[in-house]
């Protein structure tokens, strides 16, 4: 370690996500562990602006690794848009005696970090804490393993219910962007239908779809649909054009909404953030700033913070044909 | 036991519950106790008249106490709604040697059960198969408890992810006729306002209550929302409404859908299915016919099928009372 | 209300149980509603003695009724059970103002209770927080269902994995005395055998019942066995000696242990402990003391806590019938 | 695909993991999808030894992708250790038309495929199925997930009832030579200490660093022991030993057992099931033998069988410094 930090800050930012706790944890103790103090900073960038700080000691973390939510609470903040409040913000840090930052959050966050990085030089880590396993420069982010079990197992629980004939079973999942969730959980949870931005399947081809399933001797079918997906406008509108075209089937819907943001983070995303909050304060330990956190072929990575927002990540194609086939 | 059949029929009939499953068990392996043989019935009365039947032993329901849905399948079948119909599966019953008839289901199934056996003077007995809770003669019925559960936990979840102001949370559960999910359940989650069909709060009193929130300091709220509440047309509408109340809101909506059907039993609903297709069984040898088998007071009770069809379950309004005061 | 106490206590003792939390909310939440204030006690009557108290308010219960364990702490106090220690504790409780306790726990912080109130003349009431469904006055303690749930999963993975012959499973469940647990529990998982302290089977009977198992057509076996149970000295014990009698089985042993303490209360211990926290402040304030509330019939209930205390449960002989049949 | 078999057979074969239906439902419909037939063995090896063989379609493995277990059954065969047996299962394979072989299981399993392989020149392909993450050439065996999940839950209901003080857990998990499963989930779980195979802590470090746990702060603690670690002979044992050192501590054991074999796979591992069994078959298509699939970077790869039974996985230094660093 060749900086010689004496306070690191660490907030959540954006929509919540499972395992972001655990990250909290870990990044507090590793301050410990290196005789860094840590301050905790409550509602994301408002909170910075506002000086809403707490000193946090390892026992200050006890029992929170297995808890939904964020202790720090998180919020959005319009002000730390501006130069303004930005200008806020580092007086706030300045006064606290903070001198470098991990922000655990997605897209939005870290362009917060790298602004006031660029603005004061301060040294910024990110933490990749989302569902929708969308940062660039890293397989997986915290929170996206747990929201996958959420889906399947909501999913299973209604394909219990599908042993009657003829029913068709609509089920929306996050993803306004991409359909990682939607695709990911649908092959677990076995679903007839995937429907994702990434691809425009068009109403049409998912009725034919689905009447090519039940001529295989399915009697029933699931069909999972990312909210970001462009076939029909919303999910009510098409379950209304599949019941035109297959008047003899009863449709159900379910909107699973923020369920799918928290609950209790499984073993893999908890122990995901133990090691993101650990790498993240020993790199700025070790003097590197500006930078995101990832996990790469089961090891910690860095990724520069420019690269992990602007970078895109992409739908495993591959996925897409093991879809298909075991869905036969 | 004055009766001696040889041979007694099972089916599940109407909308899956949970615990079906562990009252197929039940009826088989106590007709195996009492050297009777038993006939599962496929797909309720639709196979009835279709002769969908398949002798059940001890063994062929092994391994089914913990899952969700119905080994037997469930249908709706207008053909029985007919006196051709029902003729039908008189005949059918006939010949196979059947000599009375167990119902797992709810009150369309009873009706059912009950013309059957007016016609043709045929012993029928059921058990109350629904999760909504809204059969009169039992104060539990099978599924009811399991999925108290499953709205509770996706309530947990949504809950962490309040962690950030300014939500409100709206959760549609089942219950088109009936409160008792959203009731006991809203109870369960901490729920801020619970809207059931029995009592109409009105949208602007809603409104009223969620501000009288707020200022008692919650910085989120989540609100339940029975199906068959008139407060609003539909969820989203009610949704709509509210914001245009409170636009300084992030609303956010769950339609949890048939996942509330389905699901591995609870123990209660386990334990509870097992006493019923005991009792079932048991009260046909006895020479017992067209009853539904109910608990009362933790015991097993019989209720002639008319009075549990006809008869209304009611709110139980010290629930009323305790959800006002734990939500202050 | 006939009483107008200004502060009223409220602690948990004992082992922990699955409600407490959600039973902590409503009391807090009750003295609220009436205008009276709420002292939380922390870790039970030691906590009473060492004047550890903290006001709650309704904000301060937020987001506790999901939580197993209990915010309040418990611990095991030998001075409370000298005259030296009640007195400082009634001089504890004398300087805080507090006019009245409720105690949530089992036997053991009952009867601390009710010598309490028969010193000093100090309003006490009860509410029963015990896994063990062991208190006579009520047919559910707080926790209880939620520990039956735990049990049957934990055996429902284990016979997952019964897919092959010749296996037994031994799950040591708790229950020092009694055998409501391994009794509920081993129906709802459909236990081949369950041993219970009420029952004394005998090894050779359990080996006998065992091979007429097998006969039947079993491949495998799952045995649930109470703590308490006599059969053997301990589980391994018992395992050892039915290998010796039927050695070409593999046997498994679990002991759950702890875990059935804890984890998210279910939704029926949830609104059991809303409904009881309610009762508890409410009878206090009508003057009542000296009871522990109960739930009979659905409905809640006093019982005076000596008789709660010196009562029995008795087993249900009803299930130990079903549980013969349904595992045939 | 330049290979045309008409027939592929697939097993399961030694201990369960959650997963191995998945994998099953992935062989059965590749095989549909490249219209090759598909042949289920029961039993494993004493399966193909007997001939116990059914015909799959793809609706023959309808809603199992989320069933814990395996549908084709698993067993042990002494047989098939010798060449008289493997003769036995060569000539049932001819008689039944099946060309190919896809084994799941572990170690043992794959030995068994290679040794017949090389006898019959029979092109056999392997899918890792165990909890305990233990093969080389596979980032993931399929179940691993499932285990740590399973062991996490139990963990944090323990933890739960640690709301006492001076409380000792010992919680034993599988793993007989490999400390994966201890290492992550004591991690995922938060535990204090975790004792391993692969390094020796010896009984007396472990007191003194309970001890120093206490000294920072902590009123409980948490050991996680894998079944194979060598501090004590067994965990009861090492409990006797600890408390002997610390006498003011309360010690409880747990001893999961086979119920981390078992439970509803999670999606990782049904995603991870329907890739490798996609993988697999379409490997033996493509000409390749004598391999077992397995996932590298996130990507399907191939290892040769005797690599992956010869190979040792090796626990992450990385981990166990992670452990150290958040349980400060």
């Amino acid at each position: 370690m060749n900086k010689s930090f004496k306070k690191i800050g660490v907030m959540t930012s954006g929509g919540d996500s499972p395992g972001m706790n655990a990250a909290i944890r870990a990044v507090v103790r590793t301050c410990a562990y290196h005789q860094v103090q840590c301050l905790g900073i409550y509602r994301g960038y408002q909170g910075l602006i506002e000086g809403d700080f707490k000193e946090m000691t390892p026992r200050s973390v006890n029992n929170i690794i297995n808890k939904g939510g964020t202790v720090l609470k998180s919020a959005r903040s319009q002000e730390f848009r501006t130069v303004e409040g930005r200008k806020k913000a580092y007086e706030q840090v300045k006064a606290s005696g903070m001198e470098a930052l991990v922000v655990i959050g997605g897209d939005g966050s870290f362009t917060g970090g790298m602004v006031f990085n660029e603005e004061f030089d301060f040294p910024v880590m990110g933490i990749p804490g989302t569902i929708d396993n969308d940062i660039y420069g890293t397989q997986f982010t915290l929170g996206y393993d747990t929201a996958l079990n959420t889906v399947v197992d909501a999913i299973d629980k209604i394909r219990d219910t599908a042993s009657s004939h003829n029913r068709l079973f609509f089920v929306e999942v996050m993803g306004r962007d991409v359909g990682h969730i939607a695709l990911n959980a649908g092959i677990g949870a076995g679903a007839e239908e995937i429907l994702i931005p990434e691809e425009d399947m068009g109403k049409d081809r998912l009725v034919e779809s689905l009447k090519r399933s039940r001529k295989n001797g399915k009697s029933s079918s699931i069909v999972v649909i990312a909210e970001g997906d462009t076939t029909g406008e919303n999910v009510f509108d098409l379950k209304d054009y599949v019941l035109q075209n297959m008047p003899e089937y009863e449709v159900r819907v379910s909107v699973l909404g923020h369920m799918q943001r928290g609950g209790t983070p499984s073993c893999f995303d908890r122990v995901l953030a133990s090691r993101m909050g650990v790498k993240a304060v020993e790199s700025l330990l070790e003097g590197k700033t500006n930078y995101m956190v990832g996990i790469q072929n089961n090891k910690m990575a860095l990724c520069p913070l420019d690269k992990a927002v602007k970078g895109k990540t992409e739908i495993d194609t591959e996925l897409l044909r093991v879809s298909d086939i075991v869905t036969i």
